[in-house]
């Protein structure tokens, strides 16, 4: 069986989603649905995905600029078995009732409010939970970055707290809107910010407090996580479990030279499609254990790291695989994950 | 008596430290040593500060501008009783021989390494151990941060543990040469980051680990905090111990509508010189309490933080005042720390 897929949006992470479904054997990307003719639609064009706009009324613009539209989104939702929603934060819970209508399957992203599905998503924590489901939230690339370092170090090892501290990128690159150009901003003054209570999503018996800023870069958010473990550990266990666990990058400063975001970004300019680091990339001088406490720095490419969750999630909802490592197999296969960038 | 002062060093922390000293009552700014006749140079003329050089070589660059200069270090150090070194990190370890040539006593910076003076200095936690010392080192910024609030709950409470995450401003206002300009630095990425140490200088029993990252903006230094106290305690205990303490400015976002260091730094250009905030500023928003968990936002002014902590070391060193609370009263009413901001 192969599943017939939409998306909804075609920004940074619909598009994403978008060439990664046309990558896979087991997905068919039936079209996207997109709202300006730019150069984002003109690449869509020439990938051969099909183009359908929210109504009628945007199709005039796109056939001006020799770009053929399909139809409209309802056209598209009678051709497909699931949506991927892909639209801006809180755009999606309002999409919802259309979705219903057309009988379609959905998948939506970690802007929207847990409530729109049947069940917050990421892989290494909860694949099987997802399986068979109507919708799935795939949380929030923060939110998927605490997710793979706590669920990886808690089967290893029992994870019985967590403390993260994130350091946001203020905007994607293409962005021109947003800011800050020169100040930390607290995201938001008041304690814990959301993401604790987004993991909580995904595992709801943690105890885990969260704090973040935002600040004026464009690259990857940057994670200082404290863990404490059910018990003493040194830090070549956690490395070691790390470094055997999928979607995660040990990247070694000392053997590297890799000391930020930029210098990381750069070496997957060289060998990654649009520089993309959908893995999680903890840095390996930076792990420490005192006693059951460890604490590490782990960076995050805010827009690239949900796309293999996205696709897992397509397979969960699809039935297309039973487990996790299963569809991780043929996922990371596809998207050259875990590649080296060196 | 009054205490003959001089300053070595005209940068960012020198030249605060000198128009602090005329403020004082009871020092004596003898004068300043300065390489280059730029325009902070001709502030100082205009400030009535007697400049001197580091060697005969460079007066003759100042005369050429019509600034008048004294004479040499070595003259200056004639007529001192107390040199306050600002040069900077590194330099001042290479000048204290010709300090103690010329007997005066020292003030360092927290740029030096702990062993170039007696006792590493923060008035909140050790203003006592300075008396009467020959030589005394101002902890960092960053470390003057913690330290104010670690001694300050410490004594309210009792602090077992630190933990802290350091959002470091990547150069000051005025520096054009220093980076990053899009990146997020780990700083270093081998944890724990030297913070944790330099407050140990200061409090060698306390169990504290830091991490830092460097980000591009000019304007603060912001900390996430997080401290475990000998006891359970409520979040509106903390803030009023914060809100009693001197040199601790507790402000509300809610209030307010700060959230960033922008929007502080805004509010101190109308009502503080150079917009110096020498406060630390505790965000009571962020104060959450969690059994003796206390985790919170603070910001650093890096410019200005030190410098009350330069003129109660210079009190120290002179015998000026024989507790912290007699100095901190002189030093904070002279330079109007403390002054409301709205």
């Amino acid at each position: 069986m192969v599943l017939r897929v939409g998306v909804n949006g075609f920004g940074t992470i619909g598009k994403r989603v978008a060439y990664a479904i046309q990558l896979q054997d087991d997905m068919d990307l039936v079209g996207v649905v997109k709202r300006t003719p730019d150069y984002a639609a003109l690449q869509a064009r020439r990938a051969g995905i099909p183009i359908y706009t929210p109504s009628e009324r945007e199709a005039e613009a796109f056939e001006q600029r020799g770009i053929h539209v399909r139809g409209t989104i309802e056209d598209l939702l009678d051709s497909i078995d699931v949506i991927v929603d892909a639209t801006p934060g809180g755009t999606g819970a309002k999409y919802k009732p259309l979705y219903e209508k057309h009988g379609v399957k959905q998948i939506f992203q970690g802007g929207e409010k847990p409530d729109v599905a049947d069940v917050s998503f990421s892989t290494l924590c909860n694949y099987e939970e997802a399986l068979g489901k109507r919708s799935v939230r795939v949380v929030s690339c923060n939110t998927t970055g605490l997710l793979r370092l706590i669920c990886t170090l808690d089967k290893a090892f029992g994870v019985s707290a967590a403390r993260a501290v994130i350091i946001r990128r203020a905007a994607d690159p293409k962005e021109i809107k947003r800011g800050p150009i020169n100040a930390i901003v607290l995201n938001p003054p008041k304690l814990p910010s959301h993401h604790g209570e987004d993991v909580r999503t995904v595992l709801p018996k943690l105890d885990i407090v969260t704090a973040a800023v935002v600040v004026p870069t464009t690259l990857m958010h940057v994670h200082n996580v404290t863990l404490r473990l059910s018990s003493p550990v040194t830090r070549r266990d956690v490395i070691a479990a790390l470094e055997e666990a999928p979607r995660i990058m040990v990247v070694s400063s000392e053997e590297t030279g890799i000391k930020s975001t930029a210098e990381l970004m750069e070496a997957a300019r060289e060998l990654r499609k649009r520089s993309d680091i959908p893995e999680l990339v903890v840095f390996e001088e930076s792990v420490t254990a005192r006693g059951n406490e460890v604490i590490l720095f782990q960076a995050v490419h805010q827009e690239s790291i949900v796309i293999p969750e996205n696709i897992d999630a397509l397979r969960a909802l699809g039935g297309l695989a039973q487990t996790a490592k299963e569809t991780i197999a043929l996922t990371d296969e596809s998207l050259g994950v875990g590649q080296p960038l060196w």
